[in-house]
């Protein structure tokens, strides 16, 4: 095919007049973080990527081929937009072994949590309408909330996750309050995780004042220390909690396939807005991961992966403990991909970030990751995509960054 | 890992309290129609799949296998939110043959032409503005623009697409108008194809109103007869076009791949949007599809499409021409996957739905397509998912289930 469009003419600049859910500013601070920090001499604490050389290239390849010799042409084509039956009911199995007993028909796919958290947001959240959520918390969530006109409040939190006493309060203040957004295990960024008496006490706290969970769980299968936690779903004896899990952290985040639990009624809804989405998640990947979880047991592979982050995390709070200078707080996670630090003091984060690109180390700060108001010094590091060599020394990096911001802090002080 | 509730109750029906986006009914009348539609005894035109046995199975399952040795851990990784690079670069070439020039930066990925419609209109709908569709339309866009609280305008086509003077009406009384949604090649429903002449005239208009089009082209490349006629976006001189196509009707919708091309500014937000919405598509399928791509000639494959979807098309046109009674109009497609139809008299076209199931035939009927008014009598024919054999029977059904309704409501209307 042949055009001319001899009257083509020299491109006006458009002024293009976008809804109000639009970000004003073309800025991605954090891609521009990634994008500094990925620079060949940097080590990078800063990505949240898993590790790719515990993908379980061989074992999908195989599956793969079955798929395309058995069902090829059916995973080729359209399917329904609730999901692979046969990768829902696998997802019933797991769900079993956290202790939530669901069906399939409890059960949706979805192009990862992302897009669940998506799909919930549009589901529930009128402009105005307040949703509440840990400070700090996952940034590209509250980029969704805040994209359908959500006022997000964030509550504190400590060791333990959300601090209840301030839940409560953040609820009462707000009545147009629609959920609650949490990431209970392992939590991004702090790598904290609630305990179960708090967990049971979101259940009262939503149960009194009729409001929604929203409980993502991409972590909590990565646990290497300590004991299993139920998760909220498991208390939840009136059908507030939606939950979210997904595939990315424990085979592979290429394929974009998550899940959502929830009641049936609410099924029925999260079926109609994920259609008008995108029809359905891609039915070849849905094959493809629901014969591995046929034919391999997911639970072997996920305790390869806790191996690895277990010796890389142990490594990394090791280094701290050596190379961190006195006062600097950390949390200590005991699975997940991520350890936050706060160092004391008015610490510039940004300016601790160029230091630490000096010392070719690098680190997310902690602002996108805050609600409203920023706690100054914070940053997260990521503990799950480097080798323990590159951790050790990584951190040493880091140490001396911090070393060499906290005195010229100090001396700034002293000659004001 | 083993939990206990004791205290679990009953569950308590919760009211949950939805966004003013999601339709208050779960009502799914197009889907119910597919269910009934679905019965082994009935012959199907109702569905919009392509023809399953048409899909390259061995050349994907080929390609899949090198993406697994070649680039195997970095197909299953995170990925960027526009997409691969090498699938966009094919997409860049693929778009120059239509006679598009464009680069990878103005292309994203997107996971289908659903995503890339409903990205649009968050992107661009405030509640109140005003889209202007074809009338009738693709009833899942009609479903999209509803949930960011669209005010829809649908413009009368005839052969040759929307009717420019009452376009420009529409325009002119809808000074709020974001933009135009059109499908200009074999539109769903009506297989209708728009002229080149409405095509200039079209951005004639937008230029003049300052306003946007959706140029929606997921059927263009199964053209089968007549000649090419290139993109609106062909001649959009001040970027107003935003142009959509997918793989789903040219490789195989189970993929949910399709892309967008627009204008660099434009990039940056739905990159934004995207990211917010699902992060990014299956990076293992795009990586799949890009490979493909670089090693076959996907017009080949489409050539295949072409001679089949023909031959079905050309059986459908000769039985309806033998079968259907005389007055009974409909659309002379040249590609695509639908015939329209209008039974002339004021049909109730659920009753000539029912009359067809009991003749074991089925069809959707127009009501969903349209924005507003419904034409009564109107109907879908697909042709591209059914064998020639079942094409002949299912259109004397309907013949017979046509002449059968229209004798019915003369006896009622003289019974009168």
């Amino acid at each position: 095919m042949k055009f001319n469009n001899q009257s083509r003419k020299e491109c006006i600049n458009m002024t293009y007049q976008f809804s109000t859910r639009v970000p004003a500013s073309d800025e991605d601070p954090v891609g521009n973080i990634l994008k500094v920090a990925g620079s060949p001499d940097i080590i990078s604490f800063a990505g949240g990527l898993p590790a790719p050389e515990l993908f379980p290239v061989d074992a999908l390849k195989k599956v793969t081929n079955e798929v395309y010799d058995e069902s090829g042409r059916q995973a080729l084509q359209y399917s329904a937009a609730i999901g692979d039956p046969a990768l829902r009911t696998q997802i019933v199995k797991r769900m079993a072994k956290q202790g939530v007993d669901t069906t399939i028909d409890n059960v949706m796919i979805s192009t990862g949590s992302q897009q669940s958290i998506d799909l919930t947001a549009k589901m529930f959240i009128n402009p105005g309408d307040t949703v509440i959520v840990e400070k700090p918390t996952y940034l590209c969530a509250l980029d969704v909330f805040r994209s359908y006109g959500a006022h997000i409040v964030g509550v504190e939190m400590d060791e333990d996750g959300m601090k209840m006493d301030d839940l409560e309060k953040a609820v009462a203040e707000n009545p147009n309050t629609k959920f609650i957004y949490t990431i209970p295990n392992f939590q991004n960024p702090t790598g904290r995780t609630m305990s179960a008496e708090r967990r049971r006490r979101m259940i009262q706290i939503v149960d009194q004042y009729d409001i929604m969970i929203l409980e993502d769980d991409p972590y909590g299968a990565i646990r290497f220390a300590g004991d299993d936690i139920a998760p909220i779903k498991f208390y939840d004896d009136q059908d507030r909690v939606i939950y979210l899990s997904t595939f990315s952290k424990i085979l592979a985040p290429g394929l974009r396939l998550g899940w959502i639990v929830a009641e049936q009624s609410l099924m029925k809804k999260f079926t109609l807005m994920k259609q008008s989405a995108d029809v359905h998640s891609d039915n070849l990947t849905q094959h493809i991961v629901a014969r591995f979880m046929a034919e391999y047991d997911i639970d072997d592979h996920i305790n390869k992966i806790k191996r690895v982050y277990r010796k890389r995390e142990n490594v990394m709070m090791t280094a701290i403990e050596a190379d961190f200078p006195k006062g600097v707080n950390y949390s200590h996670p005991e699975g997940g991909l991520f350890i936050w630090v706060e160092v004391p003091g008015n610490i510039d984060t940004q300016e601790l970030f160029n230091t630490c690109i000096k010392h070719n180390v690098a680190f997310v700060p902690g602002e996108p990751f805050y609600p409203d108001a920023v706690t100054p010094g914070t940053f997260r590091l990521n503990f799950s995509n480097m080798s323990e060599e590159q951790i050790k020394t990584g951190i040493k990096r880091l140490g001396s960054a911090i070393k060499e911001t906290i005195s010229e802090s100090v001396s700034e002080v002293s000659e004001n």
